[in-house]
């Protein structure tokens, strides 16, 4: 479906031509005025909090296929009912079950030549130990560089450990973390391929704590690991890295009971609040309802499921709907894999709505405040998203650049071609908790969460209310073609 | 034995008229200027982190009576060897071993309303759950007063699991540890009496961190726990805590193994810097070299081990030693209640050297700066304690009153009438590590540290050096009676 950018209510005129001109749109007065009372109702409620605590109190961890994602999807769809949403749904989907097994502890110890407790935890996707464990010697790698580039002696790595040191970069941005990944991601494949009996990481993140930092490994070609992959808290990765560094040998001692478990069912649930004038017109946001099962999931992701849920009921508490169809998605199983994600966007290329969506954005780095706004969208909405950015400047935001993704859920959406919006926020701290077990509702800030919500119902109002394409650029326009 | 202050070799004569009229002790300008001699070394110096490294690396946890702990005294005195410490020596006895079990991780769970794990663990002394664990009912007290006055139904609390909420208040002098460890000592015996299955606390401290301090209890007249107690991170005591004030009843599900297990040996390790002069007085300091099972034992007490070490040691590098003996106690037992600290203290009664010590005092709270010079000495040596503090003001250090203890093994040589000097330490964040995994290398300042090291040298000279006599009052000194 082709759309142009039309004449709205107001008496904005958006073309191509005028853009030429002027490089500038002046949001209409009511439209601002309106996103303006919104975030001012925002910062004063309490509702984001309230959904979060309760998402993460009465469901708490809600591991991707288990039935506490179950009860989190039952208890979305209450929530949503409550709070007014209409057509909500399940849209369910099969996923590959993994789990950590018995608990979550597991057992990883020096056995030489320090004997001594180490905090540990299982990556996504790896094997078990055998059943009474595996006691192995350490090799140590400096980088993962370094084992990507390891040439030694063709039994040189078989039946050892392979331990990875890398540090993350702590940043505003977050952007240390996928260089760290690549170790959390590929260790495996590289250890075992060299014949390693398992592999262990330094954990990804920062926190100087001592919790290890789960997530999930890649898996290509869907090879699945036949070996035992763990991260290893900061405080015992400097541990190992001293020992190593004093020239002894070390020994560890694993015992796991991680693996895959079969097939079962998760979903995504969706609820809406319908456009009074082009209904079918979708903007599309969330966050994901599933998390790791050593934290509680408040950071990653009950605040991006209650900033999205709060932002789209105070637009809801309108006199009237805006033009357009907000549509809340809570993804199910995203940290395993975008599965979630897949599956709503493979649903919508089935159901020919793809090109509903005029522009999605989901809320996925944790609960500090949103200091930029950023999109990915066709070159003549380009003036109309500086303009949100000057509404939302009040609440400390800078407009960033036109590159921006729209959060992980809406990858497989923006490579359908839907724009995106990225409402980017503090990751200073992100890393000190996520997926470990430290992710919890007291690491919450309420102003930082209300300053969300706020941001948020600005930019879902303005982007439900305008009649914008945001597909549309100069060269794009026409054809409709929006795969960027 | 009797000692009454003598003229020091610098020209210094103290006496109590002259005391009288001034008020002001005048440090010799030798004494002083070896003082600032020896900070200015220290704070130069790494010993005190090479020390505490290669004993929280190298030996790690080291819990009362295990074979980790007779490690920690076998470095011990292989590093007093190395550091040129004479007469060194360990001092056995006997002690009552409780460990925790099969794991550092014990498992306790909601089961309703809300399934979930928990992180908690097990206090010391506490018994284990049944062998296929334990599920009753939580019955919620706000604060230990409350389980105190508790007089409901004589079976209102019979088979179910006390929880206790009391919070710990943060501060500089750690003065809300003793207020807050009245639940952990205590409430097991409240709730055990009133036929409770099982105790849990939150956790003493003041982590937002998902750890749970651990620490020992308290056992009036020999009775033992024949309950689990437990200690929940604060975290996921907030957990229950909301919870139980949404109306709903919580079960929770325990299984631990904790438990008493029999008479073992532990020790003291002891090394000394002869005295050049009057070897037999004795500037007793020290540390303690058991830690609790969770973590290393940097805090706690490794720290402690490290600094008065290593400012033995830098005085042991001058061209002549002080007139007195410096000895160095690291002490065995000291979490599982001062063991150690009393088989010194009544092996000195036995040989009759208890009045050799002249002053005494332990480095056990943490790494962060000392702030504050105390005392509790005789009257007349008043004076002389300020003039040390005047001495060590310039590392950012002010007097203190003459009323502190010496630290926990200080405790029963105190009572036995041994003057004390107390270098405090900065506890603002101390208890968001102590007694939990979280105690490791990397929370200590190597800066902090070695302003530690510089304040202790400064001490340590200046009491083995000047010939005062820190009993000596204007009551006690004919008496020598200093059971203060």
């Amino acid at each position: 479906m082709l759309r142009t950018i039309i004449a709205a209510g107001a008496g904005a005129f958006i073309g191509a031509a005028a853009l030429a001109q002027t490089d500038r749109y002046e949001m209409p007065a009511d439209v601002a005025g309106t996103a303006r009372a919104l975030a001012d109702t925002a910062l004063d409620s309490d509702l984001a909090w309230d959904i979060v605590e309760s998402l993460t109190t009465e469901v708490g961890p809600r591991l991707a296929g288990t039935p506490q994602e179950a009860r989190a999807r039952d208890w979305a769809v209450a929530k949503m009912e409550e709070l007014g949403f209409e057509n909500v749904r399940v849209e369910e989907f099969p996923l590959d079950l993994w789990t950590r097994g018995r608990s979550i502890y597991e057992e990883v110890a020096i056995v030489s030549p320090y004997p001594q407790p180490l905090y540990a935890t299982s990556l996504g996707g790896a094997a078990p130990t055998p059943e009474g464990g595996l006691e192995a010697e350490l090799v140590f790698f400096d980088s993962f560089d370094d084992l990507l580039a390891f040439d030694g002696a063709e039994d040189a790595l078989r039946g050892k450990l392979v331990f990875v040191n890398d540090r993350m970069v702590a940043s505003r941005t977050g952007e240390g973390y996928g260089w760290a990944n690549r170790k959390r991601r590929q260790a495996w494949l590289e250890a075992e391929n060299r014949g390693a009996a398992g592999v262990l990481i330094r954990s990804v993140g920062t926190s100087s704590h001592r919790f290890a930092h789960t997530g999930m490994m890649s898996f290509p070609e869907e090879r699945m690991p036949e070996i035992p992959a763990l991260a290893v808290s900061a405080p015992d990765a400097d541990q190992i890295e001293r020992i190593h560094h004093s020239g002894e040998t070390i020994t560890l001692r694993l015992r796991t009971h991680a693996g895959w478990r079969g097939e079962v069912v998760s979903g995504n649930v969706i609820g809406e609040i319908p456009g009074r004038e082009t209904p079918e017109e979708i903007v599309v946001i969330g966050g994901h309802l599933d998390s790791w099962d050593l934290g509680t999931g408040a950071l990653d992701d009950g605040a991006g499921v209650a900033i999205t849920m709060a932002a789209a009921h105070l637009i809801d508490q309108l006199p009237e709907n805006p033009r357009r169809t907000i549509r809340v998605v809570l993804f199910g199983a995203e940290e395993v894999g975008l599965v979630g994600a897949r599956a709503y966007a493979n649903a919508r290329l089935a159901d020919g709505t793809i090109e509903d969506h005029v522009i999605g954005s989901e809320s996925d780095f944790g609960a500090r405040e949103v200091w930029k706004f950023s999109s990915n969208v066709g070159p003549e909405a380009l003036p109309v998203m500086d303009a949100m950015a000057r509404e939302m400047a009040f609440l400390g935001i800078i407009r960033g650049d036109n590159e921006s993704g729209g959060g992980p859920d809406m990858i497989p959406l923006q490579y359908m071609g839907v724009p995106m919006a990225a409402l980017e926020q503090n990751g200073e701290d992100y890393f000190n908790f996520h997926h470990t077990p430290d992710d919890t509702l007291d690491k919450i800030d309420p102003g930082e969460l209300a300053q969300n919500v706020a941001a948020w119902a600005m930019f879902v109002w303005m982007a439900a209310e305008l009649p914008v394409d945001f597909r549309a650029g100069e060269d794009e326009a026409e054809a409709g073609d929006a795969a960027r």
